[in-house]
């Protein structure tokens, strides 16, 4: 059983709380945040948890094993950093923080005091996700091709930071895991429509490397919400659509052949196959609950969690060069 | 009545055979192609036109006023200026040339010679488009914020052309016409996935001055096909979805507010509403027969067509800058 | 301030108790199931509840002005009853009783004893229906030609009620509402697949008078789920989606006019309007909360509920009377 | 090679007329219509067939092997009798005759003349439904619980059948092809909003025995256009759409299982399995080719078509006694 206090009761703290005082391997033992009446409205459903503004005292108490940090993502470093310092194993929401040099003190620190840092990609504990890399590593789709991803709504605007850091951790994180590929340059583009100058509509291209190259579009002023992966393959493409209630991993058996054939060759060069769709059952558990229980079972079992410190470095080093691109009028980063 | 002449019975020409041939105020006189098997299937057809296998006997006939010209694009220079040079007015299949300089040349000589030059932009003629077109003008959308196309599908592959010079001039018309503004620089990224290193995924983004983007998704890999257009604009937007049967145009009353009220801007500085969705009916006559009645017309009336030599230069020029941009790895191209 | 006890904490319960607590007009003051595990597991969440096992204690209080029912359909009856004789307005979930003579027992017993008598046909207080209901009224539709229901899925089976008596109520009670027709007669068709003998499929037909057929299909057996409503009309027509998450109303200005012109009549005898559709923005707040408020409004000042005890009875009418036609095969049963 | 003669060119006739043209195994020799207008619009693409305003000279030709009848239903019969009693094989269009004695009368001709009678069920030919035929004759869906179709669109009035027999061929000939089943009995209601009192709306329910039954709606007055087919069967489900581009047949491994199992039985009796879908790729061709194709290979081996003068006759059967259901208010009609 793993005993943990959680900071942060704002937008995305109250899913990890009711998440964790609901997991069979975890105990809620503190709820904490500095807002008091966001505090009074969360804890009053947990009536068994130990309440407290101040969140030294979630890592300075001995009914806690781990803490998990819900709060703006400015405070994420100061927090982690005390909590590893104090012992704790950390669980961060995304993205880990806001800056790369901030990550690797993180991931650092971890090490040294042999704790596990996890960062919340929720992403990666869907049954969707889950059918997708398993899908990719069998090698069904045969050599990926392209992966294009888009991400937009009209959404409530963050206040804090654009729609790259607010959206891209997603993508990224599903990018990395299913993948497995390093980034090795990147371009951006941003705009803004407001004067306070956050860019609430961008685009960005990975390289992945070998020919593969990674789209997003990124939109916080769309009339409609879409949020679709398209995973082109040699053999084989995925389709991801994770707004579909039913049909959220789409596999189209229908790909691009290059013949070599020198009479083919002359003639037609390049062969298609269009054939059937397969819509495969995907595990329906709530991907928060599965992320929760990872993270005990990392505690308790001293395991490097799917999503680790090292994978929450690797979105911010992207974030990070992804907005140098944008304010350099979308040039190229080499990472 | 005006009279043409119609070069090219390959995959497009007998799309503007019957339509020149059902229009009311043109007469088809001649077909001609130097496939001689082509010229004669399609000739069956036609009875009452005259056949040739020689480009030169069309503009060199009293029967023709006008020359329409389905060949490749390679040949689209060549024949257009001789054309032009016979005295004949000409319609060219798009993208109009090669190259800018071929498009100008074109544009000079059909002015010196007080010809009309048209390019078969055909979705400007489509009812969809003179909606969107009218709705933009009435100012109905507010100041337009960004576009993003999707024109992706398992298709076919051109052989002489990549996949922008194939699917882009349809957008780079449609956005031209619509917005009116001039592309400022472009930056493209394309990739290639057979051995004939002719690009089959692209994307291109233009600037359009004062903070408008366009960007597009042009793409032969795709498992689906999707060819859609957001417009989102202040006020309004609109998403064009050319695949739809009968909800091609749909206009969102959904935008976003900056306020700039003091209190406002303490608390929430956005203000986003959400409202009707409005499908309005557009004209379902076939696009093609509007062009070729307005090439009629422009030709009778000395007219300036919609999609003139200018246009088709202004496509041509996006075009041949977007391949540059590809080449450098997608470094800005100013224009 | 209306002060309510709740019976039943199984599956719909807890959406009352929560409505309740949260309503500003109403106070939860007791909850109440004979399954004590039930009750500890939803008490828990309600510290401020009186809590009891005995239904009798929630009539018999004085802390309750008003009892609402959650519990299987057969006790609906009994404990209603007891409850309008303790002198308490009553709420009841859909279906309101098993018989028709049960039902109007409820509704004499309410008037009599001047007590508010509800039942919780939740549709009644969704923003799409609102909306419908005052396109309705307003006559934007013309003449109402026909309504069509659609409402499939691969649900769990009920144990005790067919999928009449489980899907029908919502319908039924939309109908009725919308169109404020008296049903005249009916026909029903249904059969099971199981050896339970519970019809699983069925097709229901009401003839509400002026030429005005609705058609219902219910189904627990569908590989899809869709819940669809058609009210086709002569100038106007609406489709109810209640599955879409952001155009549950659509209304289309389709219509078809009959021409009495001699002339029209002599070639082409009906002209038909393919017009503009338009999806009008909807009040999204929960239809639970909505239908509660309303429940504390009538008590407290005395007002007839939109879905009052004779609106209830009328469903049960027409559930009874499709049972009835079939087991007799189909055969008309007149109301 | 079968040499065909055309009767009929008015909505239909000339896609029989071009698919005759086309196909490599028959040859169009005479085209006939009483409408020389009709008539001479058409001859003028086939300028290689015989044309005559006479029908009789169509049967009359010594060019001419078989003769396909395209032309008002009330004329079907005297046209097809005569043709069969000329010695030439028959195609009609759908339905076959106004009655089933007329329908009898022609299947006794053809049988006693030894001619090929083939009706223009053109479903039959489609690749999804060739698909569906074979995954049910595999077993695939176990055992069929119902059919449910919805066929509606804003259509264009016919002038003198109501939506049923317009509508309803297409699907009578798509279920008794699939199943192989015989309607035991009917019942149909219909409603007409016209003064013409012909029914635009009808619901119409076959018993197909052993608990099979099957469920229509026909729509002339709907905003929307669906074509959509469930098969619910024990073990799978198939949706045939025949308006999607490329879904039109999806399976879904969705079912449910009767447990006989006790224990199973004291609690929850019925287990549901929801797993994966498939969308099998299906053959895009023509399907007017294939029947056509169909016919002129029955012709020449003296083969039974798959749209026999039987399957012609058991479909107007149904047509004639749905009628029937309607005027009597929707009494069941047993066949």
């Amino acid at each position: 059983m793993v005993r943990v206090g959680v900071i942060g009761c704002g937008y995305w703290g109250p899913n990890l709380i009711r998440n964790f005082s609901a997991c069979p391997s975890t105990s809620l033992e503190m709820i904490c945040d500095t807002n008091v009446e966001h505090l009074a409205r969360v804890a009053a459903q947990y009536p068994a948890a130990e309440t407290s503004a101040e969140p030294e005292a979630v890592w300075g108490s001995d009914r806690v094993d781990a803490v998990a940090i819900a709060t703006p993502v400015k405070t994420h470093y100061d927090l982690a950093r005390a909590a590893l310092e104090a012992g704790k194993h950390v669980l961060i929401e995304k993205p880990m923080t806001r800056t790369v040099s901030e990550s690797e003190a993180l991931v650092r620190l971890a090490e040294a005091n042999g704790r596990v840092l996890m960062v919340d990609h929720t992403y990666l504990y869907m049954g969707a996700v889950v059918k997708i890399k398993e899908l990719v590593d069998a090698g069904e789709l045969g050599e990926i091709y392209y992966i294009d991803s888009v991400r937009i709504n009209l959404g409530l605007f963050q206040h804090d930071v654009n729609v790259v850091w607010d959206l891209a951790p997603h993508d990224l994180a599903l990018v990395d895991h299913v993948t497995g590929r390093e980034v090795r340059s990147l371009a951006a583009m941003g705009s803004s429509h407001t004067d306070r100058g956050i860019e609430d509509v961008a685009y960005l291209s990975l390289d992945l490397g070998e020919d593969l190259i990674a789209n997003f579009h990124f939109n916080w002023l769309s009339p409609v919400k879409i949020r679709r992966i398209i995973f082109g393959g040699s053999k084989k493409s995925i389709i991801f659509d994770d707004l579909s209630p039913d049909e959220k991993v789409r596999v189209y058996d229908r790909g691009i052949e290059v013949s070599r054939d020198a009479e083919a060759v002359r003639s037609v060069m390049i062969g298609y196959r269009t054939g059937d769709i397969w819509v495969p059952k995907v595990e329906a558990s709530e991907p928060l609950q599965t992320m929760v229980r990872h993270f005990a079972d990392c505690v308790e079992k001293g395991k490097r969690p799917l999503s680790d410190g090292q994978a929450g470095l690797r979105a911010v080093r992207i974030l990070e060069a992804a907005q140098r691109s944008i304010r350099a009028q979308g040039e190229r980063v080499v990472l």
